[in-house]
């Protein structure tokens, strides 16, 4: 994978685990969107920003995760985010969770960007696809299905 | 502990556990919502309705629990709830999470009945006390905390 | 989509949501497992019976789920879930979670058989599979990616 | 409220959320949690050293928690944590979730060392009562229960 848009620094608490040992599947989704969250606030395009300006927001439209290694308790994780895609009203994301250098869960998060009074997809206007473009990374696949 | 006023039954997944490989201490407060949410639904006085015709709803202002033994994956529990005591904007609930007859959690949990808009303090109207009023039960308190 | 082998009932409670009013993105993954956990408990394939018989147990491998509308607080959920493949080692469910005639949100969700003293693939046992095949389903997928 | 012996900065992100805008309620006992950890990580008495050297851990017996006033979205907060008291097998924390000054959340959580083996209370060991000595604070409560 790519040098990656984005870094944000985890830790694996109790919290994020389960009774197997490791982090439950679902919460990767949980740092994606923290390292999502942070990205966009890097860019000037924070949540509380986006919704006084323009009342826009993103909602998530499509998840596709590959699961290669657990992450266990203690762990210090980086979470990896990058834009694959930047469309009019749209964006691919391409995440990784990573411990000392090795992917353990990689994901193609597809978001939208709506209006918040109505929640219908909404055009981003020009200041958002602006400050988003630098975060914009062309992939060459680690594997074939992401 | 008396009978309860109200049981739910509840089972134990891999996203309420953790790597200790028991349930995670703060979820015992979710399995605690639900049956407080299912009390006040069986009571008439579900959160929609209470939103809907008076405005008002429940936030919790105080909990104790004590943590008497570990559940674990695939557990069936019997989360109780009873009241303890009914104020004028305000109930103490008295909760346990029981398997097999064995109480492994208690708590008691402070809520207060608040105005949505001011989200303030507000007195109950009559129609929710007395839809209330049947679950109020007299405690012997098994501990002296509780 | 077909009839599913499998529906569990799940109501929506506050744990479920986010600051959105919506159900959070990740918490539809918990749905859906608690669904395949109740399916295989059906089949006689229990997550207990599995680990005390064999050592086997099952693992997410890959995750694709599409968001169609949001599930809200106190709504009255369907879980399905169906075999889609059934293959040596691994199994596809398509899993959806559906309100009032309504799929909010569908998945697959490729898992893996693995023993759990290596954590590594291995074949399912005969039993298991003769347990899964009444799940198995021919999909018509509702959508190309699907 | 004294000066926190222990301090953690942690972001509200949509995962802690509710649909009633504000922090879940047993989310601040995650929030607890990390400090905790942090605070033993600090103090050389990590899980995995105690886990390890001597298969020890600490396991919660008793919250008490007041919710003062609710945690938003991208609030940034500090989580407090203090040992009130050191027992031979026990320890006292008070913790805090504190944004832009104000106490939101507070808490007093007892945990009890034990055995990863047998699961029993077992005496600190010196090393770990040295270790934790120097979070010990004194507290005037700043209210009557806590």
């Amino acid at each position: 994978m790519n040098d990656p848009a984005f870094i944000l620094h985890a830790r694996v608490y109790y919290e994020d685990t389960d009774a197997g040992g490791v982090v439950y599947y679902a919460n990767y989704l949980r740092f994606f969107e923290r390292a999502r969250t942070e990205l966009l606030r890097q860019a000037g395009a924070g949540r509380a920003l986006l919704q006084a300006q323009d009342e826009l927001g993103f909602v998530v439209r499509r998840v596709e995760a590959d699961y290669l290694a657990p992450a266990r308790l203690d762990d210090a994780l980086e979470i990896h985010a990058s834009i694959e895609r930047l469309g009019g009203a749209s964006a691919d994301f391409i995440q990784a969770v990573v411990c000392q250098g090795r992917v353990l869960c990689q994901a193609r998060i597809a978001v939208v960007c709506v209006s918040f009074s109505s929640m219908k997809a909404q055009r981003m206007p020009q200041h958002l696809v602006t400050a988003l473009q630098p975060y914009v990374r062309a992939y060459s696949h680690p594997s074939e299905k992401i």
